[in-house]
């Protein structure tokens, strides 16, 4: 069972989960989430599925056990979500129809997890690409139901609250319109808008933004989560298309939390990082991101939004298909 | 030149270095950082030296451009500190004189960029193995003149004044006592004590702290930077002792800011965190600590401090040499 402790200093709370330091790493025989009928081996017992939820066997986090008070759910909110049956695919590969599924899917989740007392943060989220520590290939997302709103979000809900509270605008809406006709858009849509943030962190950082204010994924409506399908589907493929392989990347959800109170100032967001900052090199975290906080990009945002431009003109048939790890000897 | 943006969103400045994408990358048949002699070709022009200091020629920090002052110092305050003129060592293999004197390096610099008009935060560091990206295996450490307090060191600083508001006493100082006698704690001395943070987020993860409240390096006296070059290599030492070859790691300095206030709150320390969650597993940073900033830890501190104390009990003559990159090929 996982356990969180508080650090007084960075006055943030960290998760142990002793037993995922022996999870299942890259198989090469056996791919725990590729369908294997009723009484399979894998996670997933059905002949096929569209998009399945499970909960994760190695769980990173658990009810708060530290509060003192006695919550036993059933579950420890830890999910996985797998997008298709199909293990060599990836998210960029996926028919728009199914990310469109995957959509609801999350909304579900969202709402579903968001409503238990126990938690105060739903965030939704793809590792993709072993450079990202990936241990499973088949391609697959993640949810974690939390129970404290996590550093990052807190600290753009505390800026967004101020701003709001100053000029009576939403931060996110205000970052969004500056955007939409500036150098770093890579596309908008009726309802949607995708950009290079103008201080990424990540060489290829890309924030998918709503156009209009809605607090969380549970919130959009029929067209949006429409738009949002094909502006992650577009993201995604960018990428392939212009470094000329599957681009490993975290995707992160931000979103209103769910503790209870109301949060007028939340503005649902996409984040992709992918950890290139060429097609031969990694972007390393070293000292000054890990031990002060503070990225050091070596490319410039609007360079970047221009190659990702270029990229997504190409021809549709270029994206290549995913050739790392055990994608070859499986299914 | 690098420049600076202001993330409104997380309020955090980021920095932009993109000359830099270019740089040096582990090169196999010459060292900048050896002595070259007068003329020379390194970056060290001389026939040899015990701690030298120079200049980066691919700085990630340059003075505030953004402010609208203008600042035009003679340099960017991005400094490089070779350890020794010898390419193999590491840190953990030098004579304890040589780090008593790289503690008298690193105070001087504190003071004399410190002093400067446009830099707020003097961060000392040093990024060690290929796994943390490395690009120059010759030993080293790297210092940051930075114009603003970054964020892990504005968090710890805010937490420690609201601390010291509330109980008059000093946070760090707190920790410290309550690890004296600890199962987290790896050693202490007259004057040094290093531990497993309680609310460690890498799995090895290591503070040392002065016993005495020192705000900065500079406030050390002679007999604590003594012990501190003692606790340095002990830390890095056990390190090797445990893994059974030469950890990587970060090593950051936390201390008072430079920036005209006072900060009676600050108290120095130095963290390890090596990249390692077992000998042959990395600990990759991903969705939950990139997107969220919750780190997920797969060990326990008190396992983990326990490994440690036990190698660190190893007889000496078993630390390891480097054997990785470019070392085997150099000098």
């Amino acid at each position: 069972m996982p356990d969180l402790r508080f650090d007084p200093i960075r006055r943030e709370w960290v998760a142990y989960a002793t037993e995922r330091n022996d999870r299942t790493f890259l198989p090469t025989d056996f791919c725990p989430l590729c369908p294997s009928g009723a009484g399979g081996a894998s996670e997933v017992q059905l002949d096929t599925f569209e998009v399945v939820v499970f909960e994760n066997r190695f769980p990173a986090f658990g009810p708060d056990r530290n509060s003192g008070r006695v919550v036993r759910p059933p579950s420890t909110g830890c999910e996985v979500v797998v997008y298709t049956p199909e293990h060599t695919m990836t998210l960029a590969q996926l028919p728009v129809d199914r990310v469109r599924l995957l959509i609801d899917v999350w909304a579900d989740r969202y709402q579903e997890l968001g409503a238990r007392a126990d938690v105060a943060y739903v965030y939704i989220f793809e590792n993709k690409g072993e450079e990202i520590g990936v241990t499973l290939h088949h391609p697959h997302g993640q949810i974690y139901a939390m129970p404290f709103v996590p550093p990052f979000a807190a600290a753009e809900l505390q800026a967004a609250r101020d701003h709001r509270k100053s000029t009576g605008r939403c931060l996110h809406c205000d970052e969004l319109s500056s955007e939409l006709d500036g150098p770093r858009l890579l596309f908008a849509d009726d309802s949607m808008a995708a950009f290079v943030p103008n201080a990424a962190r990540w060489p290829y950082e890309v924030h998918v933004y709503p156009r209009r204010h809605v607090g969380s994924i549970g919130d959009l409506d029929a067209a949006e989560r429409a738009d949002l399908a094909s502006a992650l589907l577009r993201v995604a493929g960018t990428y392939d298309k212009h470094f000329g392989f599957s681009t490993p990347y975290v995707m992160a959800m931000h979103q209103a939390p769910t503790d209870g109170q109301t949060w007028p100032e939340a503005h649902l967001h996409v984040e992709f990082y992918p950890p290139h900052r060429r097609a031969d090199r990694l972007k390393h975290l070293a000292g000054v991101e890990l031990g002060a906080g503070t990225f050091v990009n070596d490319t410039k945002p609007e360079d970047t939004a221009a190659q990702l431009r270029r990229a997504a003109r190409k021809r549709p048939e270029t994206t290549p298909a995913r050739t790392t790890g055990a994608a070859k000897t499986l299914n």
